[in-house]
């Protein structure tokens, strides 16, 4: 998948080759940076103010001012999908100390944000959707702060390189024996017929979009789930487990290090999820998800 | 301080407010890359083999390969200051996982690195190693692979804000109650007239270079180290510390968290340590230290 053809950096919209980055920029020499990477859908931004709540939040965290940021991001990402024509898939935002001509760790008092965007067409409810896909686990090799959305994502850049050497698709990371998140999707795990589980919100992972978007569903329904930390020996003997993200969506994993995920395939619960969302954004389930009915 | 005026850049020397890189470069999405810096001292790398080992070490860790680099770089770091006449201060170089046009976590099975470099003059024994420095205490959010130098850096960016808020120069950082090193250094204690401590290598800190270089120098002359972790308490009462780096050299930390290290000035161990140093590289001390004899 490919980005589409005009990307926004700087203040200016420009062709995806043409795009150029100083090297200063603090992104690049800090990793001094917030990202948020928000859904498209039949034309659609997908819970855009939380995205923008949470890019807020971050910001804060890592001293980025965000003053005046948040009314220009909203129209900067319209005019985006509307000059690339993307109806479904996402926007990339990134949004760094900026450059100055200069590398130091501190920097001037007040930073004047970086801005690049980009967006990408891709199908949200595609066949990763309907079969379900392998992940290995890993350890979490992450810093401190992993409820703030930055661009410190070597080691999960390296789980997944791990995971596609071994022919996997994704990472679920763990540390001291528990399982704190994916690489990059909330994780979620149906213990028995009564027990869905997701880690609970702290600086250990991310607080997802998805993630809150699915809890308010399964709480409309009356559905518990506990928010707590899964032991990896919960995982790997886990009836269902399925991963929640902003582009995946609702995605059901299958197999784990190589060994299936109860029947290794997409459950009951994982498929109940999934109808909800997708009805949620608006979606035609005969139309785009008909293996929903199908299984389960 | 300013870098020098041209930059080298993925295969071009260009000028530094010319150089473009793509925002889809891996260093910029996902903090792939490592990087070091050199110093240059009477016209001279210093320590250059032990900086690119190092940096070899660090590119096998983060799965950028590296066949080819070493020669090249060797060269380029000399073509570098050449062309921009610095003669005292230092070379940087990062070394990404390159862009290939796409944001994906994994990426190509095989990384094409990306390469960039920039020098600065700098007068390396100045007023910081005279009248040494002040620094904060500050908690280690860094990730858990610390001894490879990567751009994962954004906590200790932050560090330096909260240090330069603050009125001080730089960061000590700390976990779990003990010292791992400084913001960009190594740590150094002198606890008693006989017990001079520094952390142990370990995944906890960065296997510094100069680090390396003084407990060479201490060897030879018959001094013994304590590689160990240092406790805060430790820290907060120690009679000297200073820190060691590629630029800084040997610094004397002659403040902690607003109050006085010891006498408040630079100590008797910290001047030998620097006077050994500074000969090794080549220093005239009478003409670049003269108040190395006025002390301790």
């Amino acid at each position: 998948m490919q980005p589409a053809e005009i990307v926004y950096l700087n203040g200016e919209f420009v062709k995806k080759n043409e795009a150029c980055l100083s090297p200063f920029d603090r992104g690049f020499l800090f990793s001094h940076a917030a990202y948020e990477v928000t859904a498209v859908f039949d034309g659609k931004l997908i819970d855009f103010d939380a995205h923008m709540a949470r890019l807020d939040r971050t910001l804060d965290g890592i001293d980025i001012p965000r003053d005046g940021l948040a009314e220009r991001l909203k129209s900067l990402h319209e005019e985006l999908i509307a000059r690339n024509g993307v109806t479904e898939g996402f926007v990339y935002l990134q949004v760094t100390g900026g450059a100055y001509g200069r590398r130091d760790f501190g920097g001037p008092e007040t930073l004047t944000p970086g801005l690049f965007m980009f967006c990408e067409t891709r199908n949200l409810i595609g066949e990763k959707a309907q079969h379900g896909v392998s992940a290995i686990t890993v350890e979490d090799q992450r810093w401190k702060r992993r409820d703030y959305k930055t661009t410190q994502l070597l080691s999960q850049a390296l789980a997944y390189r791990e995971a596609e050497r071994g022919g996997a698709f994704g990472a679920i990371l763990h540390e001291d024996g528990m399982v704190t998140e994916g690489a990059s999707a909330n994780l979620w795990v149906v213990l028995d017929a009564d027990t869905l589980v997701t880690r609970n919100l702290g600086r250990q992972i991310l607080p997802g979009i998805t993630r809150q978007s699915v809890l308010d569903h399964l709480a409309r329904e009356g559905i518990t789930v506990e928010e707590r930390a899964i032991s990896l020996e919960e995982l790997l003997g886990a009836r269902e487990v399925f991963t929640t993200s902003a582009t995946g969506l609702i995605l059901p994993v299958v197999q784990l290090d190589g060994k299936p995920v109860g029947t290794g395939k997409p459950g009951p619960v994982t498929r109940r999820v999934q109808g909800q969302y997708y009805r949620g954004i608006g979606a035609d389930l005969d139309a785009r998800a008909p293996w929903l009915n199908a299984t389960g």
